[in-house]
């Protein structure tokens, strides 16, 4: 990326590049049954930061990697991110009517279509993988595909949703509960955005995973803090959900004031650990400061 | 397959073989939450005919292929069945109690943990494919995760299901429609089935694809008269399903006589398709005719 571009500008270049990809890659009324392609195009392209496209994008230059194989990738990865969260809104999980300022797709189509565009948006991001485009060599895309499915399945983002619905009705004393929770459900994806970047050009992805770890629990403390203190208004979803669920987070077992030390350690960690790749991870470096001072 | 064995005989192993690759690919409680290793097991090791992976298994031994290799494409097709059975049983979908004389995922269990389950499954389905122990070449196991997501998303399954919702309500005169839903519905994974053993062993694909689109026809107007003519003491699941939705069937259209016709037609045609591999097919043809006797 360009050595002066803000990351406003960086992240909202890779917004818009990101769903352009999607909006060819998303099917259209001739590749699927319209209501369903609606609803994909709905859940996928709807108002979002694209952060794990920015990941895979900032990761990737990293290594000279060729824009266009990083956009595939970062738009697979919406597709599985944009999945979970259709899932996730439905009646029998966390049952949100508004997303992003929007009703849920569940509450703008019906429960039916929502799981329905839900399993097609993950089946698409395998597709979209496998293709050739997304890497001329078949073992990098085996690669990729093969650690999406571990991070997207049972010992990742799946794993770690079903031990966050466990958590409502159980007491959780240990923030050690809560991060080996947070790494499956939000980590495992910003892992993979990081290391598909370090894949992608065959670098070396260990300081990399390093960064998504820490960027990833930053993500979720400073979410846990804007569920505490923000309002629907300014962050177009509900609020103060975890504390009527009863689910513990890490503003209750650190309080506010440690919560938010934590979320500043965890910054940076992140930071510290691109050192390796010195100017080139500048946009990578202020999107960890970023996460800590968001307020949406 | 030894060419003595019958048809029973040959379900019978290939659904236990099917099951004992399953098992070890499933996840337990080492490599995922307790709760949702269970469930996953539940809906993949439950009763069931294991009919995908029998097609895999015998158009792959036209070729010679591997064993070991067409049994990991099978436990593969089985977790995306699995998952699509889930999701359809649920309370926004089918809404249905009983499936294979037990209760459905999310009865035995609950919603949330029966749609992130399917939601495992269905990822666990490309990370077996893209894993080297399903063929030592990588083009081969992209090729396998490229058609598999094919025919399981939007254009497929995924679609498939979304047409049989909507014919719910809306009027249908046109058995061309009905053929097109359940070409999408079900017909995808049966080609599947087939086509991945001409895959898997470098074969030609057409006659097994001409097999398999007469297979998946003959087997979804059985399973027509099946609901009107069964009970739920001999299926194992209700049945006059479709009467009560109001949804066409290829029974309502034709006629129960008229149906009995087609199903006849059908197995015809995916008997002839096997001209090209003469005796060899022996088993796959005896399958076709076994669909029309079928009493569950």
């Amino acid at each position: 990326m360009d050595s002066t571009l803000s990351l406003a500008d960086a992240l909202a270049a890779a917004a818009s590049r990101t769903d352009a990809v999607l909006a060819g890659l998303l099917p259209d009324h001739d590749h699927a049954p319209a209501r369903l392609a609606d609803a994909m195009r709905y859940a996928a392209l709807g108002p979002g930061k694209r952060l794990r496209p920015f990941l895979v994008i900032e990761s990737a230059s990293l290594f000279d990697v060729p824009l266009d194989r990083a956009l595939r990738v970062g738009a697979a990865l919406e597709c599985v991110h944009a999945y979970s969260l259709a899932h996730d809104d439905l009646p029998a999980m966390d049952d949100d009517d508004l997303r992003r300022r929007r009703p849920t797709l569940h509450r703008a189509f019906d429960e039916a279509t929502a799981i329905l565009a839900g399993d097609a948006l993950l089946t698409l991001a395998f597709e979209i993988l496998a293709d050739e485009a997304t890497h001329p060599d078949a073992g990098h895309r085996l690669a990729l595909t093969r650690r999406l499915a571990q991070a997207a399945g049972g010992a990742g983002m799946v794993g770690g949703q079903v031990l966050d619905i466990e958590a409502e009705t159980r007491v959780i004393s240990e923030t050690s509960h809560i991060i080996r929770i947070q790494n499956m459900k939000t980590g495992a994806l910003f892992r993979f955005a990081c290391e598909a970047g370090a894949l992608l050009g065959d670098g070396e992805a260990a300081p990399l995973r390093q960064y998504a770890d820490h960027f990833g629990l930053a993500f979720q403390i400073s979410d846990d803090l804007l569920d505490i203190e923000s309002t629907p208004g300014a962050l177009g979803k509900a609020t103060q959900k975890d504390r009527a669920k009863g689910k513990a987070t890490f503003a209750d077992l650190l309080g506010v004031a440690g919560a938010r030390a934590e979320l500043s350690r965890q910054v940076d960690g992140a930071v510290a650990a691109l050192a390796p790749y010195g100017a080139r991870a500048r946009l990578l470096a202020e999107a960890a400061r970023y996460i800590a001072t968001r307020k949406s």
